[in-house]
């Protein structure tokens, strides 16, 4: 168990101490069940009363609150509270070079050291995958895949051949990577299948949720870009391009040759059509259909789709439609 | 194969014998291809005409019909039929210590007797799994997870660390149960991410359906309640709290810490926001969007969200949405 | 790497030279990358300034253009592609007997010969698996089913017992045939689990997507037919009958018994209600709701499902629609 003080930790987060800066703190919790040696969060100061209550040994506080707790005094309250908990609960990362018994690595493929390679892991010919990666059981790395340094994969992960994945990457139990794009051609009544020649390329510091699935390109690349987040049971499409800084929420599903800018956050169900751009900085709110190019920065929602404002109040005169179709019948009569 | 005598049988299920009681039954089917070893069954007195042409060795009625087909009369003819299909077709259960050659378990876990640990399984360090559960190829039970009595876990199916799961659970393949959840701290245009340091439970006699994913608790817990059923494909985010006895059909999603209470019944293809309430004995019809707190017991469905009767009026008025705007039009005319 | 000529290309897809049809080609790529060895397409002639502009070596062409590529005129473009891609990029096939030392098959299954057995793949008792087929690593293979040949198997297929599978069938990564469906007989406030007892059947040169499930029949037989595609990420429902060369695109869901005819083409996220019939020849666009019969051949998109154009039509009202309140306001006023 790691151990820290509440000074050393304000020191990580660039905080300033109120109160007792040598307190001993081993944990993080949340403001109703954290005790004397966790380290709590005050998110807004509507919850003031909460944290003057709390048993918390130290608590992060966007401003001096009245509290028994120790003090980190924070600009931004989450991000700080997340780089805390990742100190006393790192990612799993290699530290010595460990190759299960059961693990399958074809010679022709490099595992730089130190790697830790699970229980029943595939690694094809040819694959490469970097120092500091945990391949945890059951992962397939294809034949020519790339994987970047300090990755963790969980178990189940597919990665199709030819799969290039950065650094810092983590992929979540079985989801996919490099799967065939849905491309056919209609010769008659029958379908030929068009063979998927293209790749997969995923950034650096990118999350992919468990059971997610990314097609690779019918002839280029579908990309996912620097630092995106993507989320459980979520599809993408062949040929996508998925910016950097993206979030993408569970149960969406993107249509090929759809192109999502940088820094656009998708709510959970939503759906694109194919071969749409939506540019950067748009965020898009749950259970909407992109049926159009979304051109400008701003929110959006719905289906019709349309800016958040406007979305939600149709939908309260569609929640009355049926009072507006009796209007509309008695305007008739008269 | 089992064998059984039809009076035997109405004593498993409380029912009364109407015919020969001393009639062999070896298995089940449906009214049109059961034959005269096979007991079938009459759900609603609309089938009369079936069941008095079909082949069947027994029948379960609801009341005693003019056939040939002995007849087990019961008050609940579904359930009384899923009780006699299950002595045939009984669930896979341990019944001695198997563990295949191939499987990975740690020294430090706990495999109670009898088990059945197939090819290809991975169980972690602290595991434990309980007496009688069977573990089909390519499990993965991650480190500390807690498997309770008489499970049956399908191929592929991935328990991240710390799971803990109740008895008779059915969990079907390649479902997720503790992936992290959705959870990242802005920090300029950048994503931190949020540890994701709570777990699951989920309770005795539960079944989860394949390809499904139930994300841990951020810092709390994810909960499906006892009794509660999940079907394929469902995403199930960090924090939420599923109650007993509830049902959902397929391809459902439900954001973060949404609530639901017990009885609930979901068709498919139901997503919610996140931190919502749904009421216990609530119904929701398929392809709803729940967007506010369901405090009342009731059917609803649709999007916008409403009563069951009043969506359906209201789909048909979507449906000539483009007659009741020509009519405004004419009526702005005059 | 495989090489051939302009002309015994042309050949194989009964196309017409015009140009030099000795010239060696090696591979594919679209028109901006082609180099002097690739053959290029020009599916339109639309991109006539890129094709004139283009590197290709070779050009598959629906009529003879300005170009200093050697060309094959053909009547169908997009299928000619295919074919060619193919001849350089085959699928995998097995060629000669090969089973992964890591491999558990079980004494009682049936390998013909070749098949390519990968690295942790199980085959239970008493299943078939035809000649020619590949199994990617970490496939499942459940007691008693049949797999014909040519097919291809990726990392983390689960075939649970008793599901057929026909010729040249490819599965794609973690994809799931033969789940239990969801079916249970309320009894009370509790569930009773109706044993799943039907089984699947997939026909010749069917593909399915990653992730996607399949669930057994309740008592029959969930069935794909000859030809058909299915993307990633859909669900379909026990008991559900879905016709021959339909193509179903990602993220759709169908609920139990739905029975979908031939030659019925979907676009992405679409659900259907259970028990309802598609007729032959439907065209379904993205996002609809199928909740009524389709009888008759035709395009059908939206929610409420409408006919294409007026459902385009609804959607352009429906995005008015707080100018029509407006509108029936003003008038009441009057």
């Amino acid at each position: 168990m790691h151990e820290e003080t509440v000074g050393s930790l304000a020191e990580r987060v660039g905080g300033r101490v109120v109160g007792d800066a040598g307190r001993r703190i081993t944990g993080v919790g949340d403001l109703r069940s954290a005790g004397p040696e966790q380290l709590g969060f005050v998110r807004d100061l509507k919850y003031r009363d909460l944290a003057r209550a709390s048993g918390a040994g130290a608590l992060l506080v966007p401003e001096p609150l009245e509290t028994q707790a120790a003090q980190i005094v924070v600009a931004n309250v989450p991000a700080s509270f997340a780089r805390i908990a990742t100190v006393f609960f790192p990612l799993p990362r290699a530290t010595s070079q460990r190759v299960h018994p059961t693990a399958v690595v074809d010679p022709g493929a490099v595992l730089e050291s130190p790697v830790d390679v699970g229980a029943r892991v595939v690694v094809e010919r040819g694959a490469r995958v970097g120092a500091g990666s945990v391949l945890k059981a059951g992962v397939t790395v294809g034949e020519g895949c790339r994987l970047g340094r300090d990755c963790v994969v969980f178990p189940g992960v597919v990665l199709y051949p030819g799969v290039t994945v950065g650094d810092r990457v983590i992929l979540h139990a079985n989801c996919v990577l490099g799967s065939d794009g849905f491309g056919y051609a209609p010769d008659g009544p029958r379908y030929v299948k068009l063979p998927q020649l293209g790749s997969v390329e995923i950034g650096d510091d990118v999350e992919i949720g468990a059971g997610t699935t990314i097609d690779r390109g019918a002839l280029g690349v579908t990309r996912v870009g620097r630092g995106t987040k993507i989320d459980n049971l979520v599809h993408v499409g062949h040929n996508c391009t998925i910016g950097e800084d993206v979030a993408i929420a569970g149960f969406c599903a993107f249509s090929g040759s759809t192109v999502i800018g940088d820094r656009v956050a998708i709510a959970g169900h939503v759906v694109s059509s194919g071969h749409l751009k939506v540019a950067d900085d748009v965020k898009i709110g749950g259970n909407s259909v992109i049926y159009f190019d979304l051109d400008q920065a701003g929110e959006y929602v719905g289906y019709p789709l349309q800016e958040k404002r406007q979305w939600f109040r149709t939908l309260r005169v569609l929640d009355k439609l049926l009072e507006l179709q009796q209007d509309v019948r008695e305007l008739k009569k008269r």
